[in-house]
């Protein structure tokens, strides 16, 4: 984590979301198949492809949805509605369709949110063969009532394939992890651009590491995306530890976790201290049935443990699903905030070892190794060590204070050493940093004072 | 539920507690006998008659007692203290006794109480052979210091019976729950007489619907008719899953829930959810030694986990085991009241089915079964939720809203589908009524995703 | 404890503390062993001597320290630093040195509390080779700067022992309880002479006793000593139940707790209970790695389960550690208003038996017994429980009254008479006195109702 150049990372979450924000991405089709493509510039992982009409326990492959135009025009040609110029103006997956239209045939197939008059809200027709545009209440209201429309979804929606990508990061724990986002959302910044870009420097940055678990990164379209990856690797799904599906994590407001349908796993806990070392706000989420792909991952079938940190929880911000959820809304600096969470979490994951000791009984010797005060009887006396050190030519107490909690942490680390509780569970009981709990263990090792447990 | 006639009810419990009010009850004898015989006019259930000189483990049943009269004169032939005016004069299972007494003689056979000086308390003396009256303390500090006093107790202890009531309604989970009350208080209206009515119109309304657990109805006197009871049924009693005894239902004041020994027993937890669900405020009083007769079913050979749902529970009131808890105190409307609570407890367990998901890995297609809504990017989205609808004649947004919280409800319930998570359960957990889960549950069962486990 | 005659205790106490302040002790040598030996005419235990160079774990027992003399003089030859004025003026275990020295040299060798100028720091080299002398800081200000300083440490550190007592109490019950304390401090009066005064008047208070569980007592040099004992009893040590470490426990401040390192063992219950059964406010501390010797006992190869009782606990107060923990700061009856604690605490571990109901079905018929009101009707009835008694020549209700909680007491020792529910357990949940349950459990297996579990 030290030698990250967040600068950098800022910027080149920049340039992606510039990048990508225009795209017209669907659960199939084109847009999605190019961004995924454009990702692999950034970091390497590999493409798949699922055919129209494969099964997937309940559901099944749709056609596969691209968009060529799609508008709305007046009868003096003047085009009203237009997807070039927003594509969540078109329902996303509108079958195809052109004609006039009355204003009371038009609107029928008309969306717009009353309440918020100047956003665009973002609807989907995945399943429900129709089409439909969404445009904003103020120019809703202005229509001719008289008014002939003439419109045309230039669309197709014919046997292809769901794109999705996959990046395995092995590690030698045999513990795995699921990283996961969705990627399916058109022009929407927070939910899930955002989600997209920080789950690819995330890979970026790990797939330089040596890892001890194992990583296994996934971007798929959104519940087909992740059953069609979960019915391909079913096996190796169900025995994952656990994960978080990285969405909406760039916006202005608040951190948030929604945890995992367990509550209490690894990752939960790493995700808890993270914040708690950071001395962080967050709000907890309870898990919810409603959600993201931890929807499928958690349920009775397969039962992986699955949370997610937000930056602006899904669900939570006024804009979420609207034209307003923009690159406005965002900031690549919010978005790196965020990533330096995940990547907190996941360094308390690989930190998290389990040490037994090899002087069970009775405290080492410290001091023949150089790890205890020189001068004895300072240890916890208020007195001494509420002293100013500063230029001081004579040798009063200097002695423990040297050390500051760092006995602390060597003897809760030895005190732990029982060779069943990891350093993740003895920082929450103790209250010192995890990092400090794994450099002073790591000292511990060399000194053959413990050995790690290798499962 | 939905069909019962609650106005009828209230007629009926009205009409049941004028009638039995004035009888002279005890723990043996014709008054119990005949309350007995009174109530299966209302519904059916078996009598049973125990001997006197039963040994019933450390307790023998007693010769039974009956009263012809009983009373106090002055010299002059006045009746001072008539039994025949109120039953509670006399204290139950007295002697037979006649004589003139004086004063001191006389005082040390009374009870009063001084500090409810205008109430008569309720005495009684099993198994300390004696004679006694009870009398309020007004009427006490009238008496003549230097009168005469003639006492007639026209009683008979003799070798008879002990006399008891039992119903069994049977179901088919295999699971059995014992509804017990007591019917050995004579005129006091609360402790007991509104739980011998509650009892009675809970057996009657049960009797005639198909119940999935089987329920042992019990009336009986307290203590010595429960050990009889358990004596002659020891097995199906130790088998029984939990309970509740009915006790002090009808009062003015608040409800009341005397927990389980065990606190957390699925009777608790049914309780709770009931009180939870329509926003009821109650006072939930911890499990305490002393009671009723749950300490007979709570003993550690048996360890049945027995709760009582009361309004003005017993020992709280100040005109428990006094002349002042009459009809004055109660009234049918109460009773009524928490004869609901106990049937929409009973209902909670019927429905507490355990399911599993016949679509394991990842969710069920809800869409292809029209449980879904047909426009997406609505749900959980604030501003499409909280759009009024109202007269519109444009397709605005009403995707999600329609199925309201159904849709958490279905995602819910198939969550929880493991096999091992009953209905209550994932109503506490996820706070959504336990009746909606249900209509969800066997909607999603017809639909060929769950199926329900059958112990 | 009725028996006990708590002002001869005091005077024992008070009298200890006078004799055993001067002594200049260590964890080794003759102030030690004078100590130890001095103890013996209070009670008896055995004494114990562990050879320099005895290998203990990861530790090996020093040479020994002795002290003949040590002080500083200025060059006109007045005494400025005397140990024989306070033997907390040379740092413990320092080595022999004989010369003179610069005001710049001297000072290297200096330890003071700038923060707490009047105070003369304690101060230990035990592990490193070297020497130093404690003075308040007001006195080192003092010294001239250009003065020349004759400086004599005769010491002695050759090879000898390492002096520890030990008592075993032994019980039948098959379980066995620590109590230790530690004696290494010089003139130190809280911490711990205070210890080591209660703990040996405890010992001769338990001497006489007799006593169902066994009790371990050792007095040792912290740390070292500890393992140096440990090392002996091994197997011993392990199979201790838990255990109570001695520590401060005479100060004006107030009552703590250290809890072990479980917190919920049969010795914190007993802690608390002891506590709340007094009313009396206390601080609990959790488990902390650093603190006497539970440090050792609590490792990983023993996790012996070892508390502390204190009365200012070392570490909190601000004149831990140095010359102001003197007799004017620590009082006798501050010390035996502690032992009494420790006392009851050991009362309550007697006292904790495990009985099974000999009548588990039903209650027992406590009338038979005597052990009920003759008059029903009036238990827990509040007009009738909160009724003044006086003089009354009428029998109003005293039944129920003349019992007072005894039957309560009676009912839960009958009801958690299942052969698994230790009385202290009893006592935490229904918040009566354990003493009072002891003795109702007494009277009712005198009554053939229960039988003692035994082990």
């Amino acid at each position: 984590m030290t030698s990250i150049d967040w600068n950098t990372l800022t910027l080149d979450a920049d340039a992606l979301l510039h990048r990508l924000f225009p795209i017209c991405r669907s659960i199939t089709g084109d847009g999605l198949r190019r961004t995924l493509i454009l990702l692999r510039e950034i970091t390497d992982f590999q493409l798949h492809e699922v055919p129209s009409g494969t099964i997937c326990y309940d559901w099944t492959i749709p056609d596969e949805w691209n968009v060529r135009d799609a508008h709305v025009d007046d009868s003096a040609g003047h085009r009203l509605i237009d997807f070039q110029q927003n594509n969540i103006h078109l329902v996303n997956y509108s079958i195809p369709f052109e004609g006039t239209l009355t204003y009371d045939e038009l609107i029928l197939h008309l969306h717009t949110l009353p309440e918020m008059p100047s956003a665009i809200p973002y609807r989907t027709t995945y399943y429900n063969r129709t089409w439909g545009f969404c445009l904003t209440h103020e120019q809703f209201l202005e229509l001719d009532k008289k008014g002939k429309y003439h419109v045309v979804v230039d669309t197709t929606l014919t046997p292809g394939a769901l794109t999705y990508g996959e990046a395995i990061l092995p590690g030698s724990s045999g513990m795995e992890f699921l990283i996961s986002t969705y990627a399916c959302h058109p022009s929407l910044a927070n939910d899930n651009l955002s989600g997209v870009v920080l789950w690819t420097l995330l890979l970026r940055e790990l797939s330089g590491c040596a890892l001890r678990h194992s990583y296994r990164f996934v971007i798929a379209p959104e519940t087909i995306g992740a059953l069609a990856y979960i019915a391909g690797y079913e096996q190796a799904v169900r025995a994952l530890t656990g994960g978080l599906v990285v969405a909406t994590v760039a916006g202005p407001g608040h951190f948030g976790y929604k945890r995992t349908f367990r509550g209490d796993t690894i990752v939960d806990r790493a995700v808890r201290l993270t914040f708690r070392e950071l001395g962080l706000e967050f709000t907890e989420y309870p898990f919810d049935a409603n959600g993201s792909d931890e929807r499928q991952y958690s349920t009775p079938g397969l039962r992986v443990p699955v949370g997610t940190i937000c930056k602006d929880k899904y669900y939570e911000y006024p804009y979420y699903h609207t034209s307003l959820d923009n690159l406005d809304f965002v900031s690549p600096a919010n978005l790196v905030e965020t990533l330096k969470l995940y990547m907190l979490v996941i360094e308390k994951l690989e930190q998290n070892r389990t040490y037994r000791s090899l002087n069970p009984i009775g405290e080492p010797m410290l001091g023949k190794r150089g790890m205890y005060p020189k001068v004895g009887g300072t240890i916890k006396q208020k007195i001494a060590d509420s002293h100013v050190h500063g230029e001081r030519r004579y040798a009063v107490d200097a002695g423990g204070i040297l050390f500051g909690n760092e006995l602390d942490a060597i003897r809760w680390v030895m005190f732990y050493a029982d060779g069943q509780t990891p350093l993740l569970e003895v920082a929450e009981r103790v209250g010192l940093p995890m990092g400090q709990l794994d450099d002073v263990a790591k000292k511990l090792a060399a000194d053959g004072l413990l050995e790690e447990i290798v499962a």
